[in-house]
């Protein structure tokens, strides 16, 4: 049976971990970003089907293409971040079932593709599958800058052209100024935020 | 700077982690959870919305209601684990951003609450948390058991009358039976997933 982490670790990944709004210049190699995906990759989504994409903005080219479709405020970030990852889901993903769960890739493949059903499962596992990125990350030593404020549709048409991948949120890694921290917001308490049954 | 944590850390997060499909009877008190609570609701959310709610279902009473809501194959799974919880995001949501962004929430509060916005942000960002849950319950040394397959529209019905609160995913806590995991499926290759720009 697993023990609880120690308590530094559970720090570095949710207590003590605070989202950056300026990035040192310390460089992210990319032997870091592949063993962070070899990292998160495991986290679960329904059936296995790991909808998510991603692309990993390094070059200054692709930092200028994607800090033009951000939030005024967001474009410094992505500029000054050694790297900001595009968080997207493959709508076509039920194509990868056969792939991904061996046993029974072609049921599920059929079950996926009803209306409806690749667009929420995309989202859903997708957006999990970010998470897990956001953690594994931390767990590396990295800190994170989510974002939602960009333009979804023309990034869609700039990294994902041909395809019916979908943007969702993007995220600056790398080594985050200390003093670029905000003030530390209040959470829910347990009872505001559920119950039990 | 932070540092990776150790190997044996990554492991129990991610790398050696797996679902079970059936649960010991050790069970899991009301203190592991207000700790798992304290520890995943630092997950960073969109400015700081933190829209996720949760029932956690652990009396036999509330796991016969949601066991007969779920499909046929999850419901020995929510009536052998010592607590499912039920991950929701409430559409109200702007209305805690007062609280939960005291510098700017009335402000956020008028942004969230435009047309289609509370409804993304609440399903993007209420995911994301229900991805930290688990991430942070494999830290405190549980197992996880996380399902698609229910009825949300029932459930919604049953656990969360009255609000505008909507059923996400649901997940199981406790200590599986290594015996009732099944044999790790294949994930995409970094370059299946993604590529670099």
């Amino acid at each position: 049976m697993a023990h609880p982490l120690p308590a530094a670790a559970l720090d570095q990944l949710f207590c003590s971990a605070r989202t950056p709004n300026d990035w040192t210049d310390e460089p992210v190699g990319e032997d870091t970003l592949r063993a962070l995906y070899d990292l998160f990759k495991w986290g679960p989504t329904s059936a296995n089907a790991s909808p998510a994409r991603f692309v990993w903005v390094r070059s200054e080219e692709g930092k200028t293409r994607l800090s033009a479709l951000a939030m005024d405020a967001n474009r410094p970030k992505i500029l000054a971040a050694p790297v900001t990852v595009i968080i997207g889901h493959d709508l076509d993903f039920p194509d990868t079932m056969p792939k991904l769960f061996p046993a029974r890739g072609e049921m599920m493949q059929q079950y996926f593709k009803q209306p409806g059903v690749a667009e929420a499962t995309a989202m859903r596992n997708g957006t999990l599958q970010g998470a897990y990125l956001i953690v594994a990350a931390r767990a590396l030593g990295l800190d994170c800058g989510p974002m939602s404020g960009f333009d979804n549709a023309a990034v869609d048409k700039e990294f994902f052209p041909g395809t019916r991948i979908q943007s969702n949120f993007i995220c600056c890694l790398g080594h985050g100024k200390p003093e670029s921290v905000w003030p530390r917001n209040p959470r829910l308490t347990f009872e505001e935020a559920g119950r039990f049954a």
